[in-house]
């Protein structure tokens, strides 16, 4: 058998540095893991003894496609709390994941060779699901002036059927204001352009809440996930809020493509987005290594960096320092004992002179993270 | 904004009977479900215990993306007790879902406008998650002289990139044997079509074992879950068997596309493998309900069904009673209180004059509900 072009996806380069740091531990070494993009914390423990609760009462069957309903309306009541935003319950669909919500939008939106804009650097899967859908993703070239987020000239002359953003972004970490925000869903107001945001990293900001594009308008769709603020990566359970037209076309698609998101993850989500306590616990974890790294990384020597506004990873610009972030990446692993990824994850372009500095994991690891990648880089200079 | 022509996919029509349904219940009457397909059951209780346990223990964040090599293993190892097949586990993939593992291997295998053969009557996703791909499903109209499977003679002329098969099907129940399914796969090869075998329902099986693909060849995809015999629905786990060199491909694509399936469930999924008391428990209802089916349905008027060789469904002509399944159904469910599902989901040509009654509940909705249907034919032909 043959495989289909449209399955012929870049791998993630970011695998081979786990590969290559697991290799490393299994050979007895310590390693500081930098590289990954995941809490390292549990889902809430109160929302965990729900679900081992929900275990001995019911069968846990299919949900309806959309989502259990108090979860959704649990959800709408938050864009009140978080934004102001009155938000009708029956736009909130719960996906597999943001994963699933990429493939529910896109199918929703877009047919074969649709032209999809998407900022470079970004989250490189956003390119690959395109692909793997015969649409063609767009890489626009942001610039360090726009903090690596792309304004409406990015794309003027793109000819886009959609685009899509991500604020707080990975790997930068960088918001949209809500002014930018704002040209943004002009811009593709008046050109026709579907307007797609990804706000996976709301909740973990540091300076100012990151603008959720509904308080803009509601002519947009809305991704968003329990896997980062409320630390439930492996639970795969995410939700959009689109159009109300949209609904029946998003139940149908999502009967058809996963007939359901766990159930079992939605009663964790649907409990765990009570448990602030927890999830404040986990910011201020957050806030204590974002200060470490700010101050830390130009001290060994990675001095081209922004403060991010969200998320929980800092992304530096070493072209001065290599040419190849992917050999430098793996010198730091093979000398430092610190595994971070290389930019070309993120940006197939100018990849190859950055690196993303995970800091989600404890603060004891970030501490010893940066003291060695110290003492690496005054050994490399020397 | 719009909506893609890729996202026009048909409505399930039992989401209409099952909101029918609820609405009955709602007004305060008792309805038996004979339209839903899938187990009443909970997943195996220790195999809950053992989630319950590993939630208190670890963070369960993501897995890789081709799920955890424990599970996979222990599923090639299913292989060799259920089918005496030696099996590499590198070849075993976990997907969220059997739905999850339709999107990979329809992605991995065809291009824009590939031709995919889905007998009719059939699985109604099949056809949905093809058509959201921008794929070109073909239905094979089979025959009750072939047990409503398709066989080569269906295809010969049909161009198709890929064939697409379920033993036990579903809403027949009937399977492919050796001798079928070898000629299947015979004519593929020699037509260079890709086989897919979607085995979801093996291990729920009354006379005889279901055939594995595997037994016959490597060059192939199966597709199963645990949702069926393994009573976890809900849990959205699944998992397919690729030829070896497609695996880097389909593990790609599953990093992009999912990132990976529930972790929690690839838990549930590994303890319920040896959970075989209760799921054999499981097995014996649905023995009983199917024996009190194919008594009780030719009782009450309903003579043309075929014993199921497996799944949970019987399929019945009612070409007799109607030219109209979807108000035949809804009449059942207005005047005898009993749900079940027109064939059009499975079947848009012949499925006018089909039913699909589910026993998968506990026996004694079954045999309430086949006294209801007695009573409503012996009303109706009065």
């Amino acid at each position: 058998m043959r495989n289909s072009r449209r399955s012929e996806v870049d791998p993630f380069i970011v695998m081979d540095v786990m590969e290559a740091a697991r290799a490393a531990e299994e050979a007895g070494r310590d390693i500081i893991h930098m590289e990954v993009g995941q809490p390292g914390t549990a889902a809430p423990a109160a929302a965990r003894a729900a679900l081992a609760q929900a275990m001995e009462q019911g069968s846990l069957g299919y949900t309806v496609a959309l989502g259990l309903p108090e979860l959704r309306k649990r959800i709408a009541r938050m864009y009140g709390d978080w934004y102001n935003v009155d938000l009708d319950w029956n736009r909130v669909v719960i996906t597999p994941g943001s994963s699933g919500a990429f493939l529910l939008t896109f199918t929703s939106l877009f047919d074969t060779s649709d032209r999809v804009g998407i900022g470079a650097p970004g989250y490189p899967s956003y390119r690959q699901i395109l692909s793997a859908l015969d649409l063609t993703p767009v890489d626009l070239q942001s610039s360090t002036a726009n903090r690596l987020q792309p304004v409406p000239a990015d794309f003027a002359d793109q000819n886009l059927n959609g685009l899509m953003v991500a604020s707080p972004a990975n790997p930068s970490g960088t918001m949209l204001d809500r002014g930018a925000m704002q040209g943004l869903i002009d811009a593709c107001q008046a050109g026709g352009v579907s307007f797609i945001s990804d706000e996976i990293y709301h909740g973990i900001e540091y300076e100012a809440k990151a603008v959720t594009a509904l308080e803009l308008t509601d002519d947009c769709y809305v991704i968003n996930s329990f896997s980062k603020y409320f630390s439930m990566t492996g639970w795969r359970c995410g939700w959009m809020v689109v159009p109300e037209d949209h609904v029946r076309v998003i139940e149908r698609l999502a009967q058809n493509m996963f007939i359901c998101s766990p159930h079992a993850s939605q009663i964790v989500a649907l409990h765990a987005m009570d448990c602030e306590e927890e999830l404040e616990a986990n910011m201020q974890v957050y806030r204590k290594n974002r200060q470490l790294m700010l101050e830390g990384l130009p001290k060994a020597g990675f001095t081209k960096i922004a403060p991010p506004d969200g998320a929980f990873f800092v992304y530096a610009d070493v072209s001065d320092l290599t040419t190849d972030s992917r050999a430098f990446a793996a010198e730091i692993l093979e000398q430092a004992g610190v595994a971070v990824t290389p930019g070309l994850d993120f940006d197939p372009v100018r990849g190859a002179g950055t690196l993303r500095f995970s800091y989600a994991r404890e603060t004891a690891q970030i501490e010893e993270g940066l003291l060695r990648l110290q003492r690496f880089m005054a050994a490399r200079s020397a």
